[in-house]
């Protein structure tokens, strides 16, 4: 298996000043199918020899060095500079894009600012903007290729369709695709997960893997060369070790795979939450169509709403409080009733870090589904602070109702 | 004003091959009010001549070096290693590190990857782990200091408080906290925010600022050395001028910003969603203590549940249909009679890709607010991705209400 090796280089002093950096997956995503595997990440201020000396130090070590950020118009704009030092070559005066710019925007005579959007390296290609007035740029020099890309990700994604994957491919001859395998997982910890995978994995040597750990549920990760078809064979080992554990693949959620069953089957939901405060219906109504299967939830933070909106007993409120297994089952049962839909499901708990008890713990949370069969409850107690047991008393629910729906 | 450098080194193949590091804002967090800078970010997959080289960059450049990660027990931990090599110090075993777990764990004789845990490179000062079986360590060169920690944030963030803010004062003298101080903005967008803030920053040149944008949400962050009291006069001349748009500072989120208003009046609080889908309802119930204020909220997806739940007449769906003015303006109403809220709010758009007319594009969302004193609505046409027009609206009539409430 014959691999490249990239750096990524981001630029911005926001991103050493409180910015999270998204970006490093979204790069290894995309260079993985073309051979490349990500050996080092920098992230620089807005300092030209900072940047410059980046850029020597991965132009060393890596084949391919993508540099992000730092190509608009401003004073801190300094990448193009900085790799002009790092490559030792002159920046010139582009009139191609100068054209180019004044046809998308509709000018006849560039502004200031526009001009020094055409300054390119000596023996750089352009790469056209299609959302902003940056170019691209694509050095080489020897074996090596610097890729200076515009720090919006609205703007360099498309470049890696329009230019970039032709031009890395064409230039990085003979490299084998490093295929990846992303199996969704829900159910198990991330402990459970290796200690149930990594024997499986064995009677794969060629096929490497990473865990990555979500609130209840965790990401399993194969990759290597699939020209064998040794990736395809893990990844079928692993999916039958798994069973239900494995809710979906690639960019599933378990609201996607609950989504995909309902509509598949031409089911109807409805959501009940008190703990969770609508972050379940949140995550079913992230999923774009939803609206063809979920018809709706009540966040009934007070008893009061509980009575009202899903029908819970006043009776069963004072004998079994609030977070019961007997309150989950009614507000499932309410939920399906007043909604009309096929199935419901309901989560009552205690989030934290309020409202605990000696007998009711922060973490304890009940729930109930409820669908044309009958109806269940279940009751779990999961620990971490208050985002970290909302999430995963979500996550669980919808993954129990993706389990019971045939 | 006198800083430090420091560079964050952060190990684990996994941060090149998916997973986001989210620690760099909360590093930057930590060294700010100790004088320090970071410079630079580094992120290096499990490999020792890649770590080591990280480390001996850094350790050129920068004053302070923070590692994180590689120091667990198994194979792929190799942060220890690299360390050594790169100050060229042997590894030695503590018996003081073996003594602290054996009694924190209750142990007569460690098993051997406890005994991997106990090795300290020479002259390093151990820091003793709350959570977890890795110490960190500290280890001075000249006027260097190289601080490894452990890679989970629970084990790493108690070492600040507990040993590391006092070991880097106490080494790195008389250098000037860096103050920062975070306005929380809505209702203006980063361009704007900007102009209105950078006049005003003109008359503070002592202070730098950072913006960082959110969805509907602007954070602007003023930095810099306050021993002469100029990030407070900063601050004070751009909350002037931001007036109502400043909804908050610090931590503050629309939600935590409303939740404080309303806890202050007494006044309770219901919820109307249709294309946020119990978004706004999750903003709001993350903040610990909401169910004080918060009565619940209804996600009314199908027109069915906006009538049933909400009183909604079958009439306006017909005539204005469910993205209107009008629809919005009953759903608030519903809410707040249902619930017995005295404030309510409703959420009715099209959050897109799918759904969208010539007449009611992608992005356009109509608001209602009803409350004490009357009701009103609004119309808002965001632009963006589903998940990005889904939190501009939350965070929209979030904001409104605060501005509401007298």
């Amino acid at each position: 298996m014959k691999t490249g090796k990239a750096e990524i280089i981001c630029t911005g002093s926001e991103l050493l000043e409180g910015k999270l950096n998204l970006y490093v997956p979204l790069f290894h995503e995309r260079l993985a199918p073309l051979g490349f595997a990500i050996t080092r990440e920098q992230s620089s201020g807005d300092n030209l020899a900072s940047i410059c000396d980046c850029m020597r130090g991965a132009l060393k070590r890596a084949d391919l060095v993508l540099v992000c950020g730092g190509l608009g118009p401003t004073f801190d704009d300094l990448t193009r500079q900085a790799a002009a030092k790092a490559m030792g070559r002159r920046l010139g005066y582009s009139k191609t894009c100068a054209q180019i710019l004044g046809i998308n925007y509709g000018l006849k005579t560039l502004p200031p600012n526009f001009k020094d959007q055409c300054l390119l390296l000596e023996g750089a290609k352009p790469l056209e903007n299609a959302n902003g007035t940056a170019f691209g740029q694509v050095i080489t020099r020897g074996r090596k290729m610097l890729v200076l890309l515009p720090g919006p990700r609205k703007e360099w994604e498309p470049m890696f369709h329009d230019f970039l994957n032709a031009e890395i491919s064409s230039f990085f001859k003979g490299l084998t695709p490093i295929r990846q395998l992303k199996l969704k997982i829900a159910g198990l910890w991330e402990t459970q997960a290796e200690k149930l995978l990594r024997p499986v994995m064995r009677r794969f040597p060629g096929a490497a893997f990473t865990i990555l750990a979500g609130p209840g549920t965790v990401d399993f990760i194969l990759s290597g060369d699939d020209s064998g078809g040794a990736i395809a064979r893990a990844g079928a080992a692993c999916r039958k070790a798994l069973g239900v554990k494995l809710y979906g693949e690639g960019d599933d959620t378990p609201a996607s795979a609950l989504g995909a069953k309902l509509k598949a089957r031409g089911k109807t939901l409805a959501a009940a939450e008190s703990c969770t405060g609508g972050l379940a219906a949140q995550l079913i109504t992230d999923i774009p169509g939803s609206s063809a299967y979920f018809l709706g939830g009540a966040v009934t933070y007070s008893n009061q709403a509980k009575m009202k909106l899903l029908g819970v007993r006043a009776g069963t409120l004072k004998k079994h409080g609030a977070v019961s297994a007997e309150c989950a089952r009614e507000m499932a049962a309410g939920a399906k009733k007043v909604f009309g839909s096929d199935y419901a499901f309901s989560v009552t708990g205690i989030a934290g870090p309020d409202g605990s008890t000696e007998e009711k713990p922060a973490g304890l949370v009940y729930f109930g589904l409820a669908g044309p069969r009958g109806a269940g409850t279940f009751r779990r107690q999961f620990r971490g602070p208050r985002p970290v047991v909302r999430a995963c008393a979500a996550n669980f629910i919808l993954d129990e109702l993706r389990k019971v729906i045939k």
